[in-house]
């Protein structure tokens, strides 16, 4: 038994703390639109992503409104946007179909007719002639354009974008279907918003992810760092986000005259952030936790055999998630019932939530698939208790090449489900450090 | 090999298709509060499940806004409400801290003094005591009501909702968390909002699951029941929803003047629905897919061991979500290396995406596991081809007690993560067929 360095009572708090953002001055409305949403049908990522990025290039959204594919009552919100901040963007409403009435109501709210642009109709037609499909006469209807506004083209479906000047506002429109919308946002809106906005700089952003602190274990250890930013001006800023079962999002934000300085702000703050939090840092650029493990199972050319128990696969499933996983993935035991730790991973008579249970698991995972590193997991996910263990009890082992498997022992919080998440995420994250020590000591 | 029964191209569209429900006449938007809604920290499910659970009993929801923890935006953001709709359901800010401010903005709309209630003060002081904990002097907050409104009583948490009367509107407070917010809005504000809508009848709403039918196909066969419905005066409703990878939900609406007259209706209207769609109806009461092959096989007194590999373990991590999995479920063997189907799982040399590879595992994974029943998968996940078989190509192998293995071969869309849970689904709903045709025969 080792003392646990992962796991340690997780983060259960998605309650957020932001430091300053520096601040354009320009307040964005999210306008959703599609009946389809408002009954519930649909969720609605595209508001969520949007007020993020919004947020993080220092654009306020303070609404978001949701409506349906209403002539009137689109119009009635975006008149209601626009009273309330300087500017909206819409999503959805610009297919196609006769539900389709997003121009139709920006035009409105513009006061102008609508016409049919020509160069438009051209590459909207190039998109079906490409695929070997005719277009429907319908399509046409994308290309029309209220009169003074100018198209955002489109890159990867047929539904052009809008930036359309209201007076001092603007209304942008882009399409429903999330990577079209985020594609046209960062290309062409966020663009658009920083040059009204007077904002000459490049904003870039990075994500650093950790696992293992306790939010406000994390908060203390990075204060300091945050107040020194703080008090230098605030550039590059620093927040972070508690996400549950992914740990801690820590997102860097910098500003600069080009990208080239940005990036190398970005490089300076993301080392400073690493010596003080250390090897909880398990990702700098937004990968996944498997992502991460991915990666050191490759660089060490080391292959990993699992048994699990209470994760009833969850381990191997969130692994498989990894494109070309089978290169270091041998398999996984999900050895649900006692009986089949005992016959099957050569577990001995007696408790099978206990560490020699996770130690012989992990070893015997090893040999059975034949992989260079086992890992195992068994453990109580609840409601009742198991082996006179409570519920979130869990027992974690860990067999490298050539090494005794050791086990660690943990006690997670929450219900089922988020035992199980906890314990997954908490293995992941011990093979992550053990092989990091591993590899160190035999380069 | 059989022919497939299951997962013929299965749904893969979300659009709506809604007969006309019963119409109150009433109008009601949704305000969720909360600056991590705008800054996409979290996602907004709330607004989402009232816009579906309004809708399903006739009460229009023509917009939702979201809004942060900001007193003159919350209030703002009512006063729209108010002015284009008939009631508001505002979702959270009335927790104990400082940034929870929902009830306060509520009075100023109201244009109240705020009073505290002191049977809510016993309530509250009740549940921590009841937990063995002190309670904090800020959760004395949640016992503040503007004058005139009346609580609603929590049962879960401790923070109690409120209707608060405005004119000839309402506004309904409920808190953010989600179990909190759905209980009291069927507990409370449902029965309200009727009672003010003239509504005297009972309305009560069922959902039945179906699997293995694409879209069109199942609006074909229920397309004469509809009409008859709706000729017939349109109560009770039916209306369907395709939701993907989990199939085709069907909700049945009723309405009468009493719960056994509504519930002798539902009966009669799901029979008619089980009669025209057959055994691709895998739940009639919201029951999720594993949960009716659990229950298929407690039925049936057999326990099930399963051989994977596309799927890395989502078949085990799916079942093992069900309490109790332990009594009929031995476990998994993910066999992601084709070497551990060869040596563990004994599939002869040559192509392991194949039938023969599907019936062997199945075969292998009762025997090794020690189950009754062995269930097999082994397919294509993309993007690149294996074995000369391009993407989404999948062998389930199905092993019942005393019969040789049978094996389905099935052809899915979509990419990776996409045919993994279609094979999933596939599997599983397979298996709950050739259950109910093994038990129907075995009595």
């Amino acid at each position: 038994m080792v003392t646990p360095t992962c796991g340690v009572r997780p983060v259960d708090d998605s309650r957020h703390r932001l430091t300053k953002w520096h601040d354009s001055g320009m307040r964005i409305e999210v306008l959703a639109v599609g009946t389809e949403l408002l009954l519930g049908q649909i969720a609605d990522t595209n508001s969520a992503w949007l007020g993020e990025h919004l947020a993080s290039s220092g654009i306020d959204s303070h609404f978001h409104q949701a409506v349906g594919d209403n002539h009137d009552r689109i119009v009635l919100a975006l008149r209601t946007a626009l009273a309330r901040s300087d500017g909206v963007i819409v999503c959805g409403g610009l297919g196609p179909t006769q539900d389709d009435i997003t121009r139709e109501a920006i035009a409105e709210v513009m006061n102008v007719p609508i016409d049919r642009d020509d160069s438009l109709v051209g590459a909207i037609s190039k998109v079906f002639s490409a695929r070997n499909r005719e277009m429907p006469e319908s399509n046409l209807k994308q290309a029309d354009v209220p009169r003074g506004a100018t198209p955002i083209p489109q890159v990867m479906g047929t539904a052009p974008g809008l930036i359309c000047p209201v007076g001092q506002k603007v209304v942008y429109a882009v399409p429903g279907v999330p990577y079209e919308m985020s594609e046209m946002f960062e290309r062409a809106i966020l663009p658009d918003l920083l040059a009204r906005s007077g904002e000459k700089s490049t904003i870039v952003s990075r994500v650093i992810r950790v696992w293992g602190l306790s939010e406000s274990g994390f908060a203390d250890l990075l204060a300091p760092r945050i107040e020194a930013l703080d008090a230098a001006g605030g550039n590059p800023t620093i927040a972070f986000l508690a996400s549950g079962i992914e740990g801690i999002n820590v997102r860097i934000t910098a500003k600069a005259g080009d990208r080239a300085s940005v990036d190398s702000m970005l490089d300076a703050e993301q080392a400073q952030v690493i010596a003080l939090v250390g090897d909880a840092v398990f990702s700098a650029d937004d990968r996944s936790m498997e992502e991460a493990v991915a990666w050191s199972l490759l660089s060490a050319g080391l292959t990993l055999g699992i048994a699990e128990s209470l994760t009833g696969g969850l381990v191997a499933s969130r692994l498989v998630e990894v494109e070309g996983a089978s290169v270091w993935l041998k398999g996984s035991v999900v050895s649900y019932a006692s009986e089949v730790k005992h016959t099957l991973l050569g577990v001995p008579q007696g408790p099978v939530v206990s560490d020699v249970a996770a130690r012989v698991m992990a070893s015997n995972a090893r040999r059975i698939l034949g992989s260079d590193i086992g890992l195992s997991l068994t453990g109580v996910a609840g409601p009742a208790e198991q082996d006179g263990r409570p519920p979130g009890t869990v027992f974690i082992g860990l067999a490298l090449p050539g090494e005794e498997a050791e086990s660690v022992e943990l006690h997670l919080p929450g219900d089922r489900p988020r035992v199980r998440q906890y314990a997954t995420i908490s293995a992941l994250d011990l093979l992550r450090r053990r092989l990091a020590d591993y590899t160190a000591i035999r380069p």
